[in-house]
């Protein structure tokens, strides 16, 4: 048997664990890794050609496969490209393992130019993160890595790979570590949650992270059937499966105005692996918690804690094992005609949407109408720009479609975001993935022109709305869709519309389908 | 006369103290800046599609200008995306004034989903951060600012602005600083410097940094003929100026082989505002460090001191002060014919190279010819990849057109790195920047290919191949140029390259020509 090196059994050990997919950006400190992945067939190496779609495809892999992919980047720069995705990442708590190579631990010191403190960068985004000191010890730390990635709750685990430990001979790949449970949740919560819902006063159930797929909702349902509780849940979910046969909680609007309005009269609000709401950002003269004055926050489940079981014993204490839960009728609109817009193109998605869509949303403000008009179409995965940090909608589309071969996957695209992070479109095409991303080309940071006036800086001047204008020049989407491979077209009416997406639902592979609106 | 707020006082602040562009990614945070815009006239704000084109703007502008642009940059994500290329700028030593917005003072402890630690971000790439704490010190904060990135020597100073700094009312704009000046270098450096230059023993001087503009080259080149030593300088200097009428100092190479070859014999290194050599990164069995042994290492000058005086100064001591320094000859190739190939574009570039030019080289690989074929062009401008983090070119050679108007700029850039950060190309086209861009499109991140083999990570397997193949699919540059508003073309042969850049260089605004190598 030939002797392994380190980059061979950290990617077996990698394997091993499950962890089998790779999106990989690498450089010079790299190549040992890279020329390690033909040692290792089951490894899939998913080349990006920017470190930001690396890692929005490493979130999108790990919300819709629930363990993490691995990412393969380059020193400290490859590592800051991709860390506003690994901000979205961090906050959706998608579990990844996220390598970054690193000069050989000898050559660190006589600061080459490249040489940075790669720890510094990975920190603010890392629930781990090590600096493999050896070829023999890099297979157990990669093995510690998958363990800590997987939480819970779910992390990124920055492993930093000095080009020697990648290259220096080792021995052999490291076991699986034991996955560490969600812990159960304490009586004392589940009592407290009861007592608030069966206090006579107005109560609401809070849902995010681990409750928002089938279970956590059939749950939550069943409790507010029994006690007349609203049903919500977080502004941007990680994942959240609806549709047709589903509980549908309330999604809590971006607006801060909204919110207030939607917790209006609430007077416990009890939160499941959520948090209290607070504003998006602050305005002048409005308040940044959002909770009304008087209400009481409860919280059930943190995100560690098992909180679909909190759920499950909370029923049971209320006697709501038998209760039916409030499922989303099967509805779809009627497919649009006449003219573009947001709400046309939200009703031919919803008249379209195929069972078992994952939906990548960053449509911002021009895709608010989607959600609405998809309640009732067959049941589908929904992910949001949970952290806030734009140009994730592709990447994350990406990844998702790495995940779930045979599920279509739909990007609903705002124009502004769909410009930081369009590299992605590339992977889509050379991996042949089944991805429709529809761009919404109103020409401009629509949601910056509501903020400036949101914050009260009024009225503007024409610099400050210059600042927000996409329309000198326009970009060509559906051009620079084709530019990178991708079959991409421009459609002005709502039939154009729907025969383009009609016919990216019924053929495989990538296309885009820009909306002029 | 109206009350200003933060904002105002801020811009205002900037613009008396010199700083008058900013590259700018705004977010709603940072609303109030934006509107703000308008009450400075003299502030002219360059919209860009992606934070890292912005921070390369700023660096291109920066070494161009002598002085900081700003950047405005949307929370720790958008800071994020700009770090590769403050990475660069920081090796080049750039003076940034790099503005980030934070949310509102009073929001912070909500962990709003954009919320982050902002210096943690700034720190890796900052000489100076500061976060203002309130609307009335952000002027003296900002001046402040100007002085840090002005150095000696230059960098980034990341100044961090909450929201309500911004909109918060504020009194009056600061007075700039003064400007601290390079400190002279000791007497002691001097005479060292010129105990070893007269010592009989084989010399180099190694250049970097300030001494690349005529004067440091004149006084160096006048040392290096007085005393026989041999005239070097870094591999990627953040600016030379080069071509008929200055000294060329041969440019130390890239391949840590080729260095040693190039410093073969030398035995006393006479470094002026650079450092002793070292390997790009490390290769198993070869040298980090590329100083020949036994050869003796000087420090003329550090980074913060006024190398050229220095060199000036031991001129005068060698009795140097009336050589001649080794001038480059006018002379240039003769236009290409017949197959396009690095070399060939090198030729027909060199041969149509106009006066004043300014170069943003990250041609990697396939580029290498272009710099020896412009040695006797006439007098230019060359930026190179001095930190290493690919994605360079295209921003900063926006920047470098925001600072030179009237002065052609000529970005060769390698195609796998123009994918980073191509949003530059909008930019180009919405501000109509006199900027040819020359893509030399051999389809794969060839350098790696080399690099693999370097590695000694050989034979490489399919898997591992693939990884550095940009073929599939072919990606369409001019078309991806068009798509974002700037002419662009493909060329196949010399001929077409020599009419296509031929016309880029007799007509002002933004090109793109792909050269199909």
């Amino acid at each position: 048997m030939t002797q392994m090196n380190g980059a061979q059994t950290l990617i077996q050990t990698l394997c091993d664990a499950g962890v089998n997919v790779c999106f990989a950006n690498p450089g010079t400190s790299e190549m040992h890794f890279v020329a390690a992945l033909d040692a290792v067939p089951s490894m899939r190496a998913v080349l990006t050609l920017f470190e930001g779609v690396a890692s929005g495809a490493a979130d999108g892999y790990g919300r819709m496969a629930g363990k993490p992919a691995a990412t393969l980047l380059h020193l400290g720069p490859g590592l800051a490209n991709a860390l506003a995705n690994f901000h979205n990442a961090m906050r959706a708590r998608t579990p990844i393992v996220n390598v970054v190579g690193d000069h050989a631990t000898y050559h660190k010191k006589y600061d080459a130019p490249l040489e940075s403190d790669v720890e510094a960068y990975a920190k603010p985004v890392s629930t781990w993160i090590r600096s493999s000191q050896s070829a023999a010890a890099v297979a157990s730390d990669a093995a510690d890595a998958v363990a800590a990635a997987m939480g819970p709750p779910g992390g990124i685990a920055s492993l930093i790979l000095p080009a020697d430990v990648s290259w220096n001979p080792a021995e052999r790949p490291a076991a699986p570590r034991p996955i560490k449970p969600r812990s159960t949740v304490a009586g004392a919560a589940i009592d407290a949650a009861k007592r608030a819902l069966t206090s006579g006063h107005k109560c609401a159930l809070l849902l995010g992270g681990s409750t928002l797929l089938a279970p956590g909702l059939i749950a939550a349902s069943r409790i507010a059937e029994k006690t007349s509780a609203k049903l919500m849940c977080d502004t941007f979910p990680a994942r959240l499966d609806r549709g047709a046969g589903l509980p549908n909680p309330e999604r809590l609007a971006y607006l801060a105005e909204m919110t207030v309005m939607q917790l209006d009269g609430i007077q416990h609000l009890i939160v499941v692996d959520s948090k209290a709401p607070v504003s998006f950002f602050a305005y002048p003269g409005k308040p940044s918690y959002l909770v009304p004055e008087g209400c009481e926050v409860h919280v059930l489940a943190e995100p560690s804690e098992d909180a679909v079981a909190a759920l499950e014993a909370l029923g049971d204490a209320l006697g709501a094992k038998a209760t039916a839960p409030k499922l989303e009728a099967a509805q779809r609109p009627a497919l649009s005609t006449g003219a573009l817009s947001p709400e046309s193109i939200a009703r031919t998605i919803g008249a379209l949407l195929p069972e078992g869509a994952v939906v990548s949303d960053e449509g911002n403000t021009a895709g608010l109408f989607v959600p609405f008009l998809t309640n009732g179409a067959p049941q589908h995965s929904w992910m949001c720009l949970t952290g806030g940090a734009i140009g994730q909608g592709m990447p994350v589309a990406t990844g998702a479609a790495v995940a779930c071969p045979g599920r279509k996957v739909i990007n609903l695209q705002a124009d502004g975001s769909a410009m930081y992070t369009a590299q992605a479109l590339w992977t889509q095409a050379r991996e042949q993935l089944d991805v429709t991303t529809v761009v919404f080309a109103n020409r401009s940071y629509a949601i910056l022109n509501m903020e400036l006036s949101r914050v009260g800086a009024t009225p503007p001047g024409p610099k400050a709305l210059s600042m927000l204008d996409l329309s000198n020049p326009v970009i060509d989407f559906a051009a620079l869709a084709r530019s990178v491979g991708v079959a991409g077209q421009r459609v002005t009416t709502a039939e154009e519309f729907t025969r383009a997406f009609g016919a990216a639902m019924s053929e495989s592979g990538p296309h885009l389908i820009e909306c002029v609106i």
